[in-house]
């Protein structure tokens, strides 16, 4: 029986799932949700899921939700490449960049991305301008890393990688819209403002598989405004 | 070279690592440093973590930071006995209830706790209702699991006991203020509201060198107001 993955179009915690099935090459059952028709809150999805999210990964009879426990389990389950590195020291340092990102940059990058996809940027100017403030600085430690090394820790991309870049290109997609304006400025064009974040996305793009994970309404053109 | 841990009293993240490091009975330096003399943010300190954040763990040439990563560290590097179960699908689960009361319920614990210790219940009741109502949901799901097993995940004490036990001292004790009041009758006394949490507790304050990490102030008296 092969792995299946619930996941939607756009959520970067279903992105991270796909990369890290494409970059072990495994097999598995695509079941993309529609969020519009709230299949996330299927009676179906809820029995695997009582919180109605995705991304949700069954393997067997084993159920796992919340990103980085999908990629904990996919690494112990299938270790071949590692997603959480070769050493103890390396594990450390992976899970320590991805709690950095959880708890000083994750909440800012959903705060801006929601007020421009909202609308909103107007009544939330204060929030946004603080999340602004945040999310760049820790863009620079993301790009000072990057500027010395191909992948965020260590000599292969491992799971750091998967945590982070969704969040960057749902930043940047948001970015895209007309409202966004004078925040758009700041971050593109990438190969100028952050040279190495540029190149790293790149090399993302360039893993196999990557296409088969790339949001499939992200296809249909910028966003909408 | 034994393993030094930098630690500041009263910090939930902090008494993480001590647990850890007591529960695998390792050898260690304990580093307390005192939040009131701003000891975190020393030049040294800086210099393992620019964040100047507790807790810090120095294992001879290497350090970590970020109390999960700490933990994961311990225990790629001394890893019996585990913390992160003892298959894919142990640590899978292990990894998904930490990821549900990091995102879940601690900003929330944490909102209660500030309210409750900087005396500003009244101008923030909005929010502490708001978070009242989230973390005494996300109890019932903790009480939930705890009922028909002795530990968060799996036979063991693991990770997850280990990552939620502190936050939930924490808002023990600061319902222990006058000011929390009406609050805590929603969660005190906890062998009624409840029971299988409670008893958890007394068998987390069982485990060998607990007494060793419980907060040194905190057994001052309880907190003043």
């Amino acid at each position: 029986m092969s792995i299946e993955v619930y996941w939607g179009s756009g959520s970067p915690f279903s992105w991270r799932v796909l990369l890290a099935l494409e970059y072990k090459r495994l097999r598995y059952e695509s079941r993309e949700l529609q969020f519009a028709k709230q299949e996330h809150k299927s009676p179906q999805l809820l029995r695997m899921n009582p919180r109605g999210r995705v991304p949700v990964v069954r393997d067997g009879d084993f159920v796992v939700y919340e990103s980085l426990a999908c990629l904990v389990y996919l690494d112990r389950k299938y270790p071949d490449p590692p997603l959480f590195g070769a050493s103890a020291e390396e594990a450390a340092t992976i899970m320590r960049v991805i709690c950095e990102y959880l708890a000083y940059a994750e909440q800012y990058v959903t705060q801006i991305v929601s007020s421009v996809f909202l609308e909103t940027l107007d009544e939330d100017l204060e929030k946004v301008t603080k999340a602004m403030h945040v999310v760049t600085g820790e863009a620079r430690t993301i790009e000072g890393r990057l500027s010395t090394s191909d992948w965020l820790v260590g000599e292969q991309p491992s799971a750091a990688d998967l945590v982070i870049f969704p969040g960057i290109m749902l930043l940047l997609r948001a970015l895209e819209k007309r409202e966004a304006g004078d925040l758009r400025a700041r971050f593109v064009p990438m190969e100028s403002t952050y040279p190495a974040i540029a190149r790293w996305i790149a090399r993302m793009e360039g893993l196999p598989g990557y296409d088969r994970t790339y949001p499939p309404h992200w296809r249909e053109g910028p966003p909408r405004g």
